[in-house]
């Protein structure tokens, strides 16, 4: 099956649906609205409805979404519904704790292996994850992996990504603040930690004094 | 100086925008056309202009924008132009990783405590942050912060939101999987970073078989 072309925010909002799908499947429930949906996931019900509009219909008007259903065609389109193998490079305190981070099996991601150029750490094992040195990245082209997480000083970024999509690494979540550059077979999601706080003080009142003048006000709670 | 209603989106890019200007700065150029910094950033040069246009007019033609200029007013718009005051609560593996991420200062964001409920971690100094019970939220109304950063167990997320939100906090960075609750007058930004991770196999081919019929291509590298 072919979609037409799918706007990126979209695909960035499709794992949050399916967060909030699959927490709706552990509750019980079987269907749910895109109303019951979107307060849930704290996007507004015409965006759901607009952004699933591109994959054909999946509700049905007076019952909803089926959930495990819905929830079963999400992951097939981010193209979750396989175990994808992936690695970790640079194994500081943000790598150690990104071994240590319990989430990823929920989406069918598995880490199996984590490099580091410190011969301290190498041979460590982290989360039954071992440390190997980074000259082993090159292994990984017969390795099946086709993930990674970059988590190296700003300096080493581009030379890792570099070598990443030397050995046929195809999507990479970028730590390091900072621009890097990868050949368009690879994709790039870089999140900087620093740069998500930084957005939160716009929201705040000046000197106590209020809202912010463009802070929008919609309801008493909001959900994130 | 009030403006129109800026959408989300547009603050979301406003510190990717800064980042890139921040970095041009070091290295010593003092003008930017809205293309450089489009290819900089990796976002498109119609979006800056349309981003910039709910401010005012920040670019000179043929000359563009004047890099330390425009990064005050980017600063000043996000607030980021004082020094805030922000406090980690939840030091495990990723919470004591990011006591010792190294970005925060950069945009003027200081983080001056660190709360644990576990005896053994607090009195502990991260980074010169020293790690106080959890019991001691409440003095917080009376220390200028207000900022968080939650980096809890998922179950405790919620609660230590409710506490936040009590003691005045303004805005929280959340690294709990969950849904949260939050008073209107508290900004929460949840980031999930399986759920990042997650956002990649979309992009990669099925199977080996080429590209994703759904990814876009516009150039042979890409910017992220």
């Amino acid at each position: 099956m072919r979609y037409r072309r799918i706007p990126d925010e979209t695909v960035r909002r499709l794992p949050i649906y399916l967060r909030g799908l699959m927490v709706s499947a552990d509750h019980g429930r079987e269907h749910i609205s895109s109303q019951a949906l979107a307060d849930f996931v704290g996007v507004q019900s015409w965006q759901i409805r607009k952004d699933f509009s591109y994959f054909g219909d999946f509700g049905t008007r007076g019952v909803g979404y089926h959930i495990e259903k819905l929830a079963r065609e999400i992951k097939r389109i981010l193209r979750l519904d396989v175990i994808r193998k992936a690695v970790l490079v640079g194994v500081g305190d943000l790598g150690s704790a990104l071994l240590s981070y319990p989430g990823f099996g929920g989406y069918g991601l598995d880490i199996v292996a984590a490099f580091d150029i410190d011969p301290q750490k190498i041979g460590a094992v982290i989360n039954g994850v071992c440390v190997e040195d980074s000259s082993r990245i090159d292994t990984l082209r017969d390795r099946g992996v086709s993930l990674a997480i970059v988590a190296v000083p700003r300096t080493a970024a581009q030379s890792t990504i570099d070598r990443l999509a030397q050995v046929g690494i195809r999507g990479i979540l970028n730590f390091a603040p900072c621009k890097v550059i990868a050949p368009h077979r690879v994709k790039v999601i870089s999140l900087d930690i620093a740069m998500e706080l930084a957005r939160l003080p716009y929201y705040m009142p000046a000197g106590g004094a209020g809202e912010h003048p463009l802070a929008g006000r919609s309801s008493r709670h909001r959900a994130s």
